[in-house]
């Protein structure tokens, strides 16, 4: 067997299975997200996850990957490649195309799951799908083309390992955007300017989440080097774990000490805050410095959250706590902290600079298209859910569900009808 | 380092690692079946998984294995292997006797954990440990020869890649016969001819199982390959992912426009659907018919759950519409579409014969054994639950479950005594 | 491209590819805790295996690490390697000093992990982070040292292939030890000697837990060749395989015939037994005997749970039962049954008598060590919850959460106040 045959093979096989693990990310988010949220709506954001590992999955093959991955034009977009036709030798893979899709495929599915966390429990679901179909084909291509396909910031010298700005920056603020946009749950906050909060429905389901976000984001990172053969990986590894351990453990012994509390909701979202903010680095920084970048992580997490609950605006599982406010400081981590470039490691500014301006690109991308994006959406149908579809669960409102766990019996319906109740419109 | 003993340890590792995937599988049946059974029932359908997973193994490896192959005895059925003994050289293996053999041993499990859905909530405990045997140890690994093990299909050019047929089809007919054997649930169907429906007790939890499912499938399929450095990996990937989509899109949207709501559990089952589609074809396939293959898939999950509640017969998770309508069609499209022999591909009428003929012949398997086998067991043991142990819930009837969940604190028994109650007996 | 290049690339995705595998045990312990306990106390279980996983996985970096695999002084401790600094080209890896880390820290928060157990419902929680600081930066490294460190017992012969001596049996005996210093939970034991039970809370969720465990130890296992070429690795996985079938089997078909039901919570922990008493000899046994060691390593499981409860020692998932029964089994196994010098296969004493040696070093040092820190840690603060936060569930006494699982809406609380309750302290 040739040699060329047997190390494509293992290129190969390393990008299939960290694929996959990154895939089952998709079942992270849901879980976790459906713990957090409350116990009416916990079908429906798993059926948001559905969305976007379904028809996602397919706008990002038909449209998406040939913006982002197709021949480069002008450093702004991509243009063949759609459906993965043409000609894509420029990509120079180590890899086949068909696995080089998939692996960006579970990238692009990841994205718009931030954001569905971010509008949960109250976004019309139609709605819902044409936002998605436009992070998908558009809105995460065209910005990751920028960094990662060629374009125009990644010639500029940009550094985002596996994507703490492409995937997380952009992802928090399109997530804030949305938030905005569609405006906080109806009894979240008075018009005394009180705010009230919603304990995570099922912390054990958000739990399991949590573990198989952490599972998943070694693939997330370490797959990212395309090559089993990249002397990187154990590296990259290894500072994925300090980070997440540290991220996990400052909030857990910040809560602990500032609120006599070990807050559950916080200990788990500062793991994964952990782990957002090493994304960018990975490959770059050493290990102490992963470990501050993940203790910084957990507690930008808690400012975070406590800034827009002050502000007023209604992020239900801290989709931008976690994934904006930690992206954006991990980029700049890398600029700081990277053994090659960065300000206090090797004393130049250039790649700091690279990082804050791909950074304001990419973040103001996210919320500015965001928001038009919903904004003609709104002109077609409603983006939020009626208060009557609030008021009883968008699980109940959207999925014909009773309720996502419940204790009864057999339920009539009427002969050849579908398992749908029509009483609650 | 010898290139062989590279080679070598690259196809043990890819096989090995995919077959726990495939393992984890089990967890995923366990758990979609249990969200989707009635709260009474979620802990005995995990535990008839875990019958799968224990007795099966053991099943498979004293007797089925040598039966699926062993040496050929007259394209029928396998002469030696038994316990893994004998010479097994005619299987011309990539890889260890061990790896392969973990792989079939996921493979088999994966079998009878599909035919414990459909009997779901009223089949007697002991009697499905004596099904599960049978199956492990004799239906499926017969069958198995004939297209995996050097047998008659197989010579004849039967093309199953990684089991639409052999696996899902065969199971779901098992499953079929199972249901109509041992009749609906009590309450489920009305002598005036209406039904009733039960819904999902725990969606959440039917998620996770779908997850662990999906990321497993992809070790289902590229594993098969039982090689890494077979050409087609990525390939296979890709085609599994873009037919789960479609098939979970199509059913989105499908429920949504006719319905008004997209119905979880259809959402759920037909991005199963879409997975058992592809299996058969994701080596032979491209991508848009794999996308096809998905869409079809999905409708005929809808189709065929129709199909089964206006006749009448009780499939509380859906197996049969999964595994069995699914399978079908995914056996019969590799012999329209397949890129090598396909009808509509290649202008070859001899490939969708020979598959037409494979199913015919697995599915009458799968039906008429399992029919006789229940007969079997039915002299010898009850094989349904008595109407007592329906009503209160075969947890508490078979496994000294008090409750699923519950938030009870300490019970009393008697000292020494084993904790199980002998009240509800 | 160099052939080394690849070999190491190969063996470096093996190890990272398990080593996350391992991790996401983590999970699996968790959520198996806390289905196994009461539901006040769901969520409390699971964030002491945060603690585990983030204060653990930061202590083994900084201290524990070089205890155990630093330059060996006199057979018993390492003496360099703290935060991975210093020569370590003693170890003489065949993978990155990196890959070899993430590995070994899996493994280190498993055993703390297996103690959170023991001591579940009812330890106080900054007790209980002290602990696991001990555990993970000296009581495990230090014996770990002396089998797999280049310590004295591994320089006498004693083979323990993944740990059920070193890991299991060690983590076990700490359990015991602080499962009697703590005392039983409240309610448990009568004063007039009798007993009473806490079922499961939630067994679905427990079975999600031991599903990913299953999974997970193939990593466990497999993952100990350290080198994706060692031979033994498909042998490894059938025996893993077969051992926790065999486990699982025994314990099903036991309390069917015992008790007339099949006892699920016996079904899991006797798989969990079954892997656990493999670990020792999987890269030493056959198949046979694996699935001997399993069954009896599920009877001893049962066995030690008895023993347990008459004598009035409260160990609420089976830790003990199900890690020291076992993983003392299994090590002795190894002295019985090994293929090269075992007892029964080969004639030898030598052996055996090494492996009870190190099982009476490892387990005594296990339950001393233990019971002397949580005697230094009670000096400083209460190892034992109050009265009150135990009867209020540690969820609410320790971590804001109102209830694991909860149906409640919106919740007032202050402005710019954390979303903890001041009320219940």
């Amino acid at each position: 067997m040739a040699i060329n045959t047997l190390s494509s093979g293992l290129n190969t096989i390393w990008v299939v299975l960290t694929a996959a693990m990154i895939i089952l990310m998709e079942g992270g988010f849901a879980l976790l997200e459906a713990g957090f949220v409350r116990h009416k709506n916990n079908v429906n954001i798993i059926m948001k996850v559905f969305v976007d590992i379904t028809i996602g999955t397919l706008c990002f093959y038909v449209i998406g990957f040939g913006f982002m991955y197709g021949h480069n034009f002008l450093g702004i977009i991509g243009t063949n490649g759609f459906m993965m036709l043409g000609n894509l030798t420029h990509l120079d893979l180590p890899i086949s195309l068909d696995t080089f899709w998939l692996f960006q495929a579970a990238f692009v599915i990841a994205v718009i799951s931030i954001v569905s966390g971010a509008v949960a429990e109250r976004i019309n679901f139609r709605a819902y799908i044409l936002f998605a179909i436009l992070m998908t084909a558009l809105i995460y291509p065209i910005a990751g083309h920028w960094v990662w396909g060629g374009g125009w910031l990644g010639q500029l010298g940009m550094m985002d390992f596996a994507g703490s700005a492409v995937i997380h920056a952009l992802g928090g603020f399109s997530a804030l955007a949305a938030a905005i946009f569609i405006g906080p749950r109806k009894g979240k906050f008075t018009p005394q300017g009180t705010s009230s909060i919603a304990l995570p429905s099922n912390l054990p389901l958000a739990s399991v989440g949590a573990f198989l976000l952490w599972f998943g984001w070694f693939g997330f990172n370490a797959g990212s080097t395309l090559s089993a053969t990249d002397a990187r990986i154990g590296h990259i590894a290894i500072v994925t774990m300090l980070s997440a351990a540290s991220g996990g453990a400052t909030t857990l012994l910040y809560t602990l000490f500032r609120y006599n509390r070990s807050d559950a909701g916080a200990v788990i979202n500062g793991s994964l805050a952990g782990l957002v903010g090493i994304t960018a680095g990975c490959a770059f920084v050493s290990d102490p410095f992963a470990i501050l970048i993940g203790a910084i992580s957990g507690l930008l997490m808690i400012f975070a959250t406590n800034l827009l609950e002050s502000n007023q605006i209604d992020d239900p599982v801290g989709a931008f706590p976690v994934h904006a406010a930690s992206g954006v400081w991990g980029t700049i981590a890398v600029g700081l902290f990277s053994s090659d470039g960065g300000l206090l490691t090797d004393g130049h500014w250039h790649l700091l600079g690279v990082q804050l301006l791909g950074l304001i690109v990419l973040c103001t991308w996210g919320f500015v298209v965001t928001w038009l994006g919903l904004s003609v959406i709104k002109c077609w149908i409603p983006v939020r859910s009626t208060e009557e579809e609030e008021e009883i669960g968008l699980d109940v409102s959207y999925h014909g569900a009773i309720a996502a766990y419940h204790e009864r019996e057999f339920i009539e319906y009427e002969e050849n009808d579908y398992p749908i109740r029509k009483d609650n419109h």
